[in-house]
């Protein structure tokens, strides 16, 4: 079969990506409704998945609100750093991957002042270097952090983080975009004020809109701020407090879809199901990768559940299109690797995948091995190269 | 039955609205399916929309490039202004409704220099006074007009309109959000550089994102000119020149649909089978709402086929909010006016909608007037207030 047709009249290759995922049949039925998004019917479904979100942070709409912004996760991003630092405040990002790099970058075409904390992507962020910069710079008005960096799967330590951020009277701004929905997260508890996450990612809706998760308290002070009007992130909320609508046209079906994937999250008990399932993919990914001979990128006390980076094997035989086209033709979707100093590829374990499907990749992976005859070094369980 | 409730488990209310609109069952089911956005098959889905957008601004990819932005209509607008006006640029905004004023918000909060030309809400753009004003203020960078003013329906002069800016040696931009795939517009005959329009309008498909229609010649002119990341035309465009790929994860449901939406527009007969079915929707519509005794906001001459606003009848018994929920009961979605200087309701007449659904709406508003004792005075055809 030559890759790029489809696989089958009646199923799609299973994603193993870090987003758009796989999601549930009926995720994707909830999209076959056309409802005017200024009716009734649409304004309680976007009433509803507002309130969910709010409690999936742990906390109340007293003291938070959710904030859905049309786009990418980019564009919730973008919406935080150009509406919340105040003219001349000053933002610093702590970096240990791509998507640390991105918030800095965004803030850099915002003319916005930017204090870099550079880690090595193979490190967890050291909490007291983060405090001593801090301390260094005084008067920070945003201190940004990637929850799971999912260049390499990495996951900060967002708690001290946030009250190093805390006690330095800076707001604290958590990209929690891979993470959100299967690592408990309590937004008080991590002195969250702002937070991002998009509705492809753990809560396995469909793409099309992001959103913000925002501390009352601290949002309400922005008024003004923003330079820009399709991102202003205090209009947008203002503008859904005033009468339940968006300002600007919602993607009215990826927000019954992702309403849709909101009450099939409850049904698999919350963020601590989701997080087992994932967890259990995980487990049984690198276990099988790991027997093969495949090695990680990370050392496995910093590795999260989300997605893994794994080293190219060190054979010449092995060639990634190559390895990526044929799995693409068994009916599986692999990623890219985007780590800056080895050559990696990634395997996700997000979305509406099971411990079946990762094992029906690994027997895919095994035979692609065998049909490029790459050679790998088989290890001991738990061993590293 | 309560308005908010679901109308029935098989058929949604039919939107009578300027969008989100009804949508063909094939476009829905196009959307259950779930591509990795990196995968051969989605590029080669996004490659057939921009290829086809293209031909439908009766066009080359030698001369045009059709760039999706992720987010809204508006989204699609600001990033236009944010990355091709140059810095110190002068924008030019013609005004007579609520979209015009909209870009000149947007250049606003952007800090772009702006000069508005405003004509009446019921008045279509005058062309000489837009070209004495280009002659006035010299330099303008870009010229700014909407083509169908959703606000009323009025359709502005876009032909001639292009002409003065093209003569003055401005580059001109027309939100054609409402009327692009309905009204045939030539992006060359009409000296157009940068056209908007959105998904879920004429074309049919469901919101999630909007595109652009850009000359060649004048986007390459523009690499940095942008002030935010995400609504950077350029770098969209060159990411999507590059390797087929969006920068950022794109609504891949959405692109599905349109790409369906497409197909269903090819086969309708393109813009011009369009048209058709569309005037057949807007004579019904008035013909019968006229004979009821109803009012059209603007007169027949200015009045597109795309929506008519209609003006509350002069009778106490006339209640917004209640007509409003009685025809959504019935299953009809209207939409509320958006005129400055009158009190008005819309009607749409674009989407997945035919004479026979407009029959049934014209039957509901008969019901409904009887039902809340509306007095009116039924004219002659063709007669005006
Ligand atoms: C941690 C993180 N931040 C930001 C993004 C960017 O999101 P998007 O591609 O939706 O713009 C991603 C996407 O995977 C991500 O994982
Ligand atoms: C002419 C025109 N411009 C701009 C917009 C705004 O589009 P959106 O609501 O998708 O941001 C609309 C929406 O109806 C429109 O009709």
């Amino acid at each position: 079969m030559k890759s790029g047709t489809p696989l089958s009249g009646w199923k799609d290759r299973v994603l193993f990506t870090p987003g758009p995922l796989t999601t549930s049949r009926p995720v994707k039925q909830a999209m076959l409704r056309d409802l005017g998004s200024r009716d009734h019917e649409f304004i309680a479904v976007v009433h509803d998945v507002r309130r969910r979100l709010v409690a999936l942070g742990q906390t109340t709409q007293k003291q938070y609100t959710a904030i859905p912004m049309q786009g990418s996760g980019t564009f919730a991003l973008e919406a935080v750093v150009s509406s919340v630092v105040p003219p001349d405040g000053k933002l610093m990002v702590v970096i240990n991957g791509a998507y640390g790099r991105r918030i800095a970058r965004i803030a850099s075409v915002l003319g916005i002042e930017t204090i870099a904390v550079e880690f090595p992507e193979n490190c967890c962020v050291d909490v007291e270097e983060v405090q001593r910069q801090l301390d260094a710079h005084g008067n920070v008005a945003l201190l940004a952090v990637v929850h799971c960096e999912t260049t390499t799967g990495i996951i900060n330590p967002i708690e001290p983080i946030g009250a190093a951020a805390n006690a330095a009277g800076a707001k604290y701004f958590v990209d929690a975009m891979s993470s959100f929905g299967a690592i408990p997260i309590s937004l008080p508890g991590c002195h969250i004020d702002y937070l991002v996450s998009s509705a492809n990612k753990c809560i396995e809706g469909v793409p099309g809109f992001a959103f913000v998760l925002a501390r009352l308290a601290s949002l309400k002070d922005t008024n003004g701020y923003a330079c820009s009007l399709s991102l202003d992130l205090y209009d947008q909320w203002a503008g859904l407090e005033r009468n339940g609508q968006f300002r600007f046209t919602p993607p009215t079906h990826a927000i019954l879809a992702f309403h849709q994937a909101l009450l099939e999250l409850e049904t698999e008990g919350g963020v601590a199901g989701r997080a087992a399932r994932y967890q259990a993919n995980y487990e049984t990914l690198v276990a099988g990768m790991r027997h093969m001979g495949f090695t990680e990128y990370l050392a496995p006390q910093d590795q999260g559940y989300i997605i893994t980076s794994f080293r190219y094997p060190d054979d010449p035989a092995f060639d990634f299109e190559r390895f990526y086209d044929a799995l693409n033709a068994r009916g599986y979707v692999i990623y890219p690797g985007k780590v800056t100093d080895a050559d990696c590829f990634r395997i996700g374990n997000i979305g509406r995948i099971f411990e079946s499907d990762v094992q029906d990749l690994l027997g895919a992976v095994k035979d692609v091995v065998q049909e490029c005859g790459i050679k790998l070094k088989p290890q001991e369980a738990g061993a590293r190269q």
